[in-house]
């Protein structure tokens, strides 16, 4: 059922480009979509891209821009005058040419702004880019359908039906009184069982959820997914009906905010992607493997202090990076479990019970990591109470790393810092370091030095 | 604007329980969202909220049962009998249904299934329990709206009007021949704008997106999003309409799938919550501990190995925890940034382009730590050849830890291998050994052991 680009196709439309035989081109890609054109555009290099680009009419390339991936995007809009990327904003939607504009240069976009055709259009564009992109006002849509409450049924009608054109999904019909104040929403059901004389002040329902306009994009998220929206509409400080959020709108926000956690999991801080240059993924990385080191500095210094007591008992210094690894993988596992329930809402703030049963998961772990290695020690190595005192630092190490796991990131969120990062390179490697000195600590207690 | 669960509200509620006063109780829940009841329930003991859900009435208590937490719906259930658990059942849409019936044990099952009141209801939740959970039969609904080819516009409308009325949101309405084979879709305004009289065979739209029943569930939200689709129709294998999914149902595959990479990278396997049982957090956990640690065993034979070179050069031990994070933070973060890329469809297969970038990136990182760590070592040891070896041994590694991690998901990814697997503790404890054995070899070849 589903479209898949084959090498024939993409072979066929370079012959087609090399030969300039735009006609059948425009043919063969006529009743494509939009999202098919833009991954068989993604293959081909950006040349032959861009002479399909400037082939098709600015309808269909309006909605191939959207799709396509960034840095092809980026070079295309490179070599288009700003008279013709005004052509393509023309035939978006409002949010997703703001969006567009807003990867433009600043002397771009005032150009691009000033070739717009539809006036109404152009400053709805406008001021959809007054707002930062992690708001609802910067995910937010401005076509929409509203009616005043003064107007009779008949007048509603008229009105809805000219709005309705220009908008895809229409999903609800907002009521707003004389200054653009959000009142309500309207049922479709009552306006065509009702009177064409009736007012809609009668009929409206009162009830509804909106959203301000800075109110961050993950708190419209968790409300739609809560009260199962479709579509939210969005109101100034005067609360004044300014846009409408959509669940599909939502459905990028969630996905980056599920992708956020992994980055952070994985030490990396800003939203970068494999297409990123050298310097913003560097960027994005090095501050982790810097702080990193800096941690495990302290690390040496703790081996260092310790060499007499490895000279004396020379397996005790093998196991450091089993030991390290162990703790390392249970404080990321028990933290990881603590973010997701904080995200989702099963775990709220400190609980004796939770804290319990994360330790018992430990100690059973512990347990059974800690016998084998005992064996495993002794089967080697001999020397019995060294292979033991091995073993208990081993279970007080990641004891202590399950606790620290589970507290951290309770401790990060009450402080309005993101847990996620507790999963990340910041706490394996002071988990090491803490884990290193404790079980040089426990082995020195039970070896007697 | 959104509902806020307060002190005093819980407070009085325990009150009204204590006191019984059910239709105080029941003045007080009336206006409430079913979701904000769920959170309140959230929040008392599991007799208290057990007795607010038996004095609701069934229509308000089914849509509170989807939004519970997983245990208190769980004992919810457990005290209700099958003929009351039938009731509410029979309140919600089959897939929501089919969900808490597959929570059930296999006895209960069967007698909540024949206690069902709504026979046609009942067979389209049992016949929904047949698909696993990760295809599109186990996301879908069996509520739509579908008319057949061979009607008329008139019988159409008659009998839209009768189906829709179970159906909160229509989307599309689907047009099928007598086999119930999926032909197409109808657009409301060419059903409006055309003659009574027309048949719906010569107005309906062919092209359609769909998805077969064991379409997996991940693949239904690649091409929903892809297309910028609200609903899809499923079919069977002989092509005759069985189902519809809805975007709202899709955000929930988006997000575990999501979630399910952090687990990954966080080395727990199976799909486990904050209050899931000791034995399923242990069984989720404890495997890739061992496997960790008996990799990390390896570890220890290429460090005993080099006791001797260690003796004579007893700084080359210390830094091994260092080595050994710095190159697991970069191998994880190259991979995470592949696992993403192979995700959002930005990386496709081996790339030199790409892979030459990841060399800069890890080469530039490499220089700015081999070199601090050259002046740390020069200060605070001396030894400058020694401090050179380990420097360089540290870029050596860094460079290998970056190429792991670029090669790895790649090559999980062509194995259908899930890639986020490179971002968990497999790969930061395998490039561990690696690390410490190429480490002690370059540091030999340098100081000339």
């Amino acid at each position: 059922m589903e479209f898949k680009i084959s090498k024939e196709l993409i072979s066929q439309l370079e012959q087609l480009i090399a030969a300039k035989r735009d006609s059948e081109l425009n043919v063969l890609l006529e009743d494509m979509h939009h999202a098919d054109i833009a991954e068989i555009l993604d293959e081909l290099d950006f040349n032959e891209a861009t002479y399909i680009f400037k082939v098709l009419d600015s309808e269909k390339t309006a909605e191939i821009l959207l799709e396509l991936e960034d840095d092809l995007r980026e070079n295309i809009l490179s070599r288009l005058s700003p008279k013709e990327i005004a052509e393509e904003l023309d035939e978006l939607e409002t949010n997703d040419a703001a969006d567009i504009i807003a990867e433009l240069s600043k002397d771009k976009k005032d150009e691009v702004i000033s070739e717009l055709q539809d006036v109404e259009h152009a400053k709805d564009i406008v001021d959809l880019l007054r707002y930062s992109e992690d708001t609802a006002g910067g995910i937010m849509h401005k076509e929409l359908v509203k009616v005043n409450e003064n107007w009779s049924v008949l007048t509603c009608v008229k009105e809805m039906r000219i709005q309705a054109e220009n908008i895809s999904r229409v999903h609800s019909i907002y009521v707003v009184d004389d200054e653009n104040r959000l009142k309500g929403r309207l049922s479709l059901k009552d306006l065509l069982t009702t009177s064409t004389r009736a007012q809609i002040s009668d009929i409206y329902i009162s009830k509804l959820n909106s959203v301000k306009v800075d109110t961050e994009d993950v708190e419209v998220a968790r409300i739609m997914q809560k009260y199962d929206l479709e579509a939210i509409p969005v109101v100034d400080e005067l609360g004044r009906l300014v846009g409408r959020i959509t669940i599909d709108d939502i459905v990028d926000v969630i996905k980056d905010e599920a992708e956020k956690d992994y980055q952070l999991a994985a030490g990396i801080t800003q939203d970068v992607e494999a297409n990123d240059s050298v310097l913003e993924l560097t960027k994005a990385r090095l501050p982790w493997l810097l702080m990193g080191m800096v941690i495990e500095l302290f690390a040496s210094q703790v081996l260092d202090a310790n060499q007499a007591i490895s000279d004396q008992f020379r397996t005790l210094m093998i196991f450091v990076p089993l030991l390290s690894a162990t703790a390392g993988n249970i404080g990321v596992q028990a933290s990881a479990i603590v973010v997701q329930g904080l995200a989702n809402g099963s775990v709220k703030e400190f609980n004796r019970h939770y804290f319990s049963k994360e330790l018992t998961v430990s100690m059973i772990s512990g347990t059974i990591i800690s016998l084998f290695l005992l064996c495993y020690h002794y089967v080697l190595y001999g020397q019995f109470l060294v292979g033991f005192a091995i073993s208990i630092s081993m279970i007080a190490v990641i004891l202590f790393a399950a606790t620290l796991g589970t507290l951290v990131p309770l401790l990060l969120h009450r402080n309005k810092i993101d847990p996620a990062i507790a999963t990340g390179p910041f706490i394996t490697t002071s988990n090491d370091v803490f884990g290193i000195f404790l079980y040089f600590v426990i082995a020195r207690l039970i070896l007697g030095v």
